[in-house]
């Protein structure tokens, strides 16, 4: 008899080899099984994730799922142990126990990714580890006016990195926000989409910020997504930037559904 | 012939055991000494700090002073010939040429503290090294209005650790601020004075947090001080949440002196 949980979790990126177990490396899904391991004395729980996040990338909503041998551990329980066994730099914020038809992966309904860019003129000691850095000059309507041309269903091959195994490169954009915050002086990428390409996220930034500063037309972005090759943008923003700020598994609500209204 | 320059700058302080200088160890004072030796190719420039701080303690606003010998070197040179020898947690945000009048620790005519305390039921990964961590609950009334007794001039025997090689234990406290930053779940204290003890800052701060706690009575600071005993107050607060936020080597603005209010 096994119990499936369903836990969500922020972790800073910045020490790990990302989410992947992978041998001799720090990675979160390694740790959290060491963590199983010692706690069940199986020889392996494995832990699923709503999908991987890359060596640097953070998470402040990224979900998992396990399914734990024996007798019933309540949710508010095993949340402790877990925690309790953790590094600092992971938390788990919530848990629930959920039928075998929850998958923490294929049961997703999308995903929201944030990027944070800082505009300090240099490299702010306290960002390093945390945003990308841009000091050129931004326009911030012509972002937002360009993350039009990514809502709705297309296909993001020219926005995916090589590395990628999966075929079909068919997304659907639901919501793209780009706010300035004057306070941290930054730029905010919210995206939320069907689901993204291998580095489609921070492709995406380096694509926008190359609009901002004008050395793209704002709507070239029609244009490369049109061309389907990964060469029409080269750069790719830092991973320090990158969160994986919501995982869906409910239809995504309307307010942000902006590709209903194309 | 040598040229005084005042350097301010800003460095996260959880990879460094200090500001000053240890043989073997990671300082603040010793990689800008490096930087300099190998500038200048002298056997050592002495870095001068406002005043040291402690492993894990942050700057935003540090000065130091140092005298480079050689034909002068213009400021906005300087700034880009030491940041581009920097690692990325430190970072020169201004430097000016002085008279050698100057002196980044005898000049001082005051020093402005912050320190962060972040309010989230568990440790937030991302705020480990950057706060610290109180989630009992907090009446940011009481700890306001407690602040008030330590406005002046006092001998603060009560909240110096042993350590400090200072004799004389009065100092003055021209502002004392406490406010809560909603966005952050933090509560952020503010404290600019004539100098501060050694932990004085820290220890300052977990009285005043067992106030807002309930834990002691608001005004019994008061009490604290008279007593001229560190016994009164064992707690101190992390060293992670501290920054050395400003140096003023001009009077204190007016609106910074509360105490004038006594």
């Amino acid at each position: 008899m096994t119990t499936r949980y369903k836990m969500t979790m922020a972790y800073d990126g910045h020490l790990f080899h990302g989410f992947q177990l992978q041998p001799d490396q720090r990675t979160v899904q390694g740790t959290i099984e060491d963590a199983l391991k010692k706690m069940s004395k199986e020889k392996r729980i494995i832990v699923q994730g709503s999908g991987r996040t890359d060596a640097g990338v953070h998470a402040i909503g990224q979900v998992i799922h396990f399914d734990y041998p024996g007798k019933t551990i309540p949710a508010n329980r095993m949340i402790l142990a877990l925690n309790s066994m953790m590094p600092t730099d992971i938390i788990f914020n919530n848990c629930e126990i959920v039928n075998e038809n929850f998958h923490a992966r294929y049961s997703i309904k999308g995903k929201w990714y944030r990027y944070r860019v800082s505009l300090d003129h240099f490299v702010n000691p306290f960002k390093r580890f945390y945003t990308g850095h841009f000091s050129y000059a931004l326009d911030v309507g012509k972002m937002q006016e360009a993350a039009k041309d990514l809502l709705g269903k297309h296909d993001f091959t020219s926005f995916a990195a090589s590395g990628g195994q999966i075929e079909d490169k068919v997304r659907t954009i639901y919501y793209v926000n780009i706010a300035k915050d004057e306070k941290e002086n930054e730029i905010v990428f919210d995206f939320i989409g069907s689901g993204f390409l291998y580095n489609m996220v921070r492709i995406m930034v380096a694509a926008l910020l190359e609009i901002g500063n004008g050395r793209r037309p704002v709507h070239d972005l029609k244009r490369v997504i049109a061309a389907k090759d990964r060469q029409e943008v080269r750069q790719t923003a830092q991973a320090s930037g990158l969160y994986l700020y919501h995982v869906f598994y409910d239809e995504i609500p309307q307010k942000y559904r902006q590709d209903r209204h194309l």
